[in-house]
């Protein structure tokens, strides 16, 4: 047994340092897939990245594209961030994280499909339907960030028929329509589109039982592809 | 041999339909990993996710942190955006995608623990030291996005006697520092991690050779971690 | 118990005499890798030295080339000086040390190699980097001597966003381009380089982890190769 | 059997490369020295080298120091050029290898021991005898800097009942002696010696028949250790 580490004021290391899990894990990388596909990292990294896919998903920690699409290195072009939301074209010279993010991925890598992955239970759309909610910090970021669904979720919340399980899969399935219809006010993506080179998708993941709807693209309707 | 699925104008669902190739990694992930840790998912399902460490991470295929870390469902709550960037506090009103999730994750999960991530031959860094580099589209998101590491993007870049490869390692970690630098603007993390709540950590990976190289919280250097 | 061993005014010779554990270490010599090559030291002796690889190195007490390649007697030519550097051709009529090395190496000797070797944590490179730095003496030989890697160090130094170590690291791998480059200014070293009868390498060792860098002789980057 | 490895010239990467004979021994040295004193070096690397012996050394391939002293990795620090000289003090700014060295050992690194090590059978001193020696190239490197010993060298090679064997012996051994002459020209040298803190020693070593010879301090006379 090791002995326990620790700095110079006395803390152990695993509190200090940085965290056993993940060095636990990527030991485990190393041993397993990295060894078995040294080959593909090594060409990856000299040929550059090539995928086809970009994947617009949540940050959840139960939702990784990569674990539930099982995908490989180099295969999916992940933007991830609350509520897997995309913005509408605004060309205003600020800083826009997920807008940098497809305009790298559709100009540069010329992916071919664009995947918005919505997820059950979700704490962004949760939160947004939520008229008491207390912003989280004064800078309220949460707050302003699930402003870009205001419309729908103040529409949503207002029915009072539905239950609140059934208001927030709603206001998820809203989220993803909502998503690729910003995505069509980026002129590169209503072009590529248009002249059949770009595809985009839907597609709603639940943690619960598994299951992954996928959303027609003429009707915005969910349903389970065929196993 | 399946029969071929068309739509309801006729179309072949091959053409219009989700890509192949994420179902099929989908059966994978239910055949395998799923259904090992049914479980798993459902409690996470029902009781929320309680991860204890968020990642920035980058958008690049090839350097996924559920794959690097060996990471299972619930584990880390992950903000992917191009070079894994953390913009500075700016409590302005505009829609602040990774400052949302941020703010997520510190004050509503309580994570312990936040790692920027970084990974080798990233493609906005390659970009942000590229000072011929064309606007990919008129918006310029991808410029505008890189504008966060410009004052240091021009130092390093301005240096003549690195190689080019050495530039961009170079500013591959000076972006991992600079992010944590603008992690401690926040409040909410600047006050947590002074109560010894909240810890930050860089890491960066290197795609062609597996190898992880962890920063030192003191010195800002990156070295290899034992195995 | 020896005796104690006297000079001839009766001064004990472990004061005055040769550092006993050089003599230690030459009687280890003698009883293990002399007596295993007695031959071969003969031959050495007797046919002259045909090294075919000439080696430029650091006077580090860690980093002698024989012990990190594992050399016998015969095989490395080896010129170490601080910092591994070679100067610029001059042809003026002062001494030139390691000019007089290298012209014996590829004139007389004929070695079809020259390998640049430089290693972290190099304590001249330090003090090239240090503005503050004094001169060790009034002659300020160290000063002057490491003026040959002055505007790639102010350069480096200049760089407020790396770490130090980071500088230091970039400075030891541009030395061991500018002495290859400044290699080239020899005319013997140019000729016969351009008829492919000499080749110029660049390595670089990392006293901590016993890790050796290779320069790639195109892009003068610097890897590790297979084990 | 691994496949030759070529490069896109069709030149075999054996040639091209770098040296297969370093990396096979550098291979032996990493299974062998370094993982049984992984530990010392790294202590070596993060308290700094602190070895109390410089030698001045020749760099021909068959008299490496720390191979005919046993050395480990902190003991000794080291300077090669041909013929192991020292020149003197000349304080007139131009790059000055050894008395960079000379500086940075005793001004910095403090050793308390200077070991002048001449061989036999030196090449450097064999050109310094030869009255009909042609440059080796236009810029006469090695010409130059053997007329460090020219007096002496003029001298011996004047006297014709002497055998050329008896005279490059003779020479080689004058050549030591000159060069501890010239150490002390140097003001920090001459003080140190002074005060008792630094001891000059000279040594010389047969590559035929494995002898060290030490010289007398007082007399300059050389002979061999006790064993």
């Amino acid at each position: 047994m090791p002995q326990e580490r620790v700095d110079e004021t006395g803390l152990p290391m695993d509190i200090q340092g940085f965290p056993e899990h993940l060095l636990t894990g990527y030991r485990n990388f190393m041993s397993g897939r990295f060894n078995e596909q040294q080959q593909r990292y090594k060409t990856l990294a000299e040929s550059g990245q090539k995928p086809k896919t970009m994947v617009i998903a949540c940050c959840d920690s139960r939702a990784a594209p990569e674990t539930i699409f099982d995908s490989g290195p180099g295969e999916l072009f992940v933007v991830r961030n609350v509520a897997n939301m995309m913005p509408p074209y605004e060309p205003d010279g600020h800083y826009h994280s997920t807008s940098a993010a497809l305009e790298f991925a559709v100009q540069s890598l010329r992916v071919t499909n664009i995947v918005v992955m919505g997820h059950g239970r979700c704490g962004g759309i949760k939160a947004a339907l939520d008229p008491d909610a207390e912003p989280l910090s004064p800078g309220d970021f949460i707050g302003r960030w699930m402003n870009l669904l205001k419309p729908a979720a103040e529409q949503i919340q207002s029915n009072d028929v539905m239950t609140q399980a059934e208001r927030q899969r709603a206001l998820e399935r809203v989220s993803i329509r909502n998503s690729i219809a910003n995505l069509r006010t980026f002129p590169c993506v209503n072009i590529l589109e248009s002249k059949g080179k770009l595809r985009l998708h839907g597609a709603w993941f639940d943690i619960s039982t598994g299951e992954l709807w996928v959303m027609d693209a003429k009707t915005g309707d969910f349903s389970r592809p065929g196993m």
